[in-house]
């Protein structure tokens, strides 16, 4: 079996970096072959734009859906997106590692949904959702966030965490995973109001739990319960729930 | 009175491009200066790391709100950044002209909230939500999707287009923004599945109307009732909703 993980942190010795070898770890033990996709470290472009595209559907006007696709249909993809299919294309579990940075993930990675998740090559109308090109695999998202716990709930001034992941989880599904419950570690702020980091004397402890929560969390990625969504089957003709059916 | 458009889509001939437009002799129109932050046209580097930060807080290890803070504090901001805050500390209005990608704004302007709402320079731990640095100013999503509006309801297929525009909605609300309810322009995707352009014949008219709704919507700017948040009143010393406050 094999694991992605796709890594998005600036600074080698953060908490996300700590978290992204215990990931790798944990999977290991348990005989995964660990691909990562480090997205800083190799410089990902998270910018969709004609640049990418040598061979174009259309010199003329620029849609990136259309590009994609022409680009899927005739192996003109970007290097680096064919790279990243190629990693996800072995991988049986992706996990996802990242902070929440304003109310959602960094650019960097949301720029790494946009390039891709190519339409055409891995998805078209009737390829996504429960019919998603990566069906039967599954991913993760392993997050950290800058306040307490508390401030993430349904009522809490953070924002509730489920509100603030719920498009990277239904991008997810989309794709047709399965999308484990994530993995949070919140309040990973130091008391200067920066970002802990891995070796701050008052952070050791907790990042400690941290990784065993991960760990623990990993070590049941096959029989944890997916996030429930409404499938093919649940919505009529026009893409809205069947009378009866709930969300 | 000022309006900043912050423009997001890499093809100037596009439906997104057509709004910025209308949203633009709409404010004029009303008596607005109008200045615009056309993000790809002005290729903005949407990726917060340490190459923008020529003075470091910390030179061994980067944390983004740690450098954030030192350069709001010493004057080194990077160019774009000052240019950015200019752009908004004049503006009375701003409006986001942007299309939804996987769920969200494109990473371009996913990474200019993660640049330009700068730590100690535009908000701290005390300076933010009803007591933002922008107050008594007012923000408003034009937004356009690649699907029919019934799938973006509560029961659609596509997503319900408030969860998907949640965390913008909040952060913008975090920077103390009046938050407009958005103006939406769905389906505009076009039968070879990319996105419409503006002279694509079958969707002239469809273009017009969400002109027309546009200017509609934006010459009631004043007066149109913001969404509502709880605000530092509605919470608790530990930043939850206090007993019989509801969010």
């Amino acid at each position: 079996m094999n694991t992605l993980i796709v890594h998005c942190h600036p600074e080698a010795r953060s908490f996300n970096a700590a978290l992204r070898d215990t990931a790798a770890q944990a999977m290991r033990t348990l005989g995964h072959e660990i691909d990562v996709s480090d997205l800083y470290a190799e410089a990902f472009d998270p910018v969709e734009a004609p640049r990418h595209y040598r061979c174009r559907a259309n010199d003329d006007v620029f849609s990136a859906l259309a590009e994609q696709r022409h680009a899927s249909a005739h192996d003109t993809l970007p290097e680096d997106v064919r790279r990243e299919i190629g990693r996800l294309e072995q991988a049986d579990l992706v996990i996802f590692q990242f902070p929440i940075w304003w109310h959602a993930a960094p650019a960097m990675l949301k720029g790494w949904f946009d390039r891709v998740f190519v339409n055409g090559g891995l998805y078209t109308g009737s390829r996504r959702y429960d019919h998603g090109h990566f069906r039967g695999r599954r991913a993760i998202c392993s997050v950290t966030t800058g306040a307490p716990a508390a401030t993430f709930a349904p009522d809490g001034r953070s924002g509730d965490i489920d509100l603030l992941l719920w498009p990277i989880h239904y991008s997810l599904y989309y794709m047709g995973y399965d999308v484990l419950k994530p993995v949070l570690a919140h309040g990973v702020q130091d008391t200067r109001g920066g970002y802990a980091y891995q070796a701050d004397a008052p952070f050791i402890a907790e990042l400690a739990t941290h990784r065993e929560n991960l760990a623990r969390r990993l070590a049941n990625w096959q029989t944890d319960t997916p996030l429930r969504f409404p499938g093919w089957d649940d919505w009529d003709e026009h893409g809205v729930l069947k009378p009866g059916v709930t969300g």
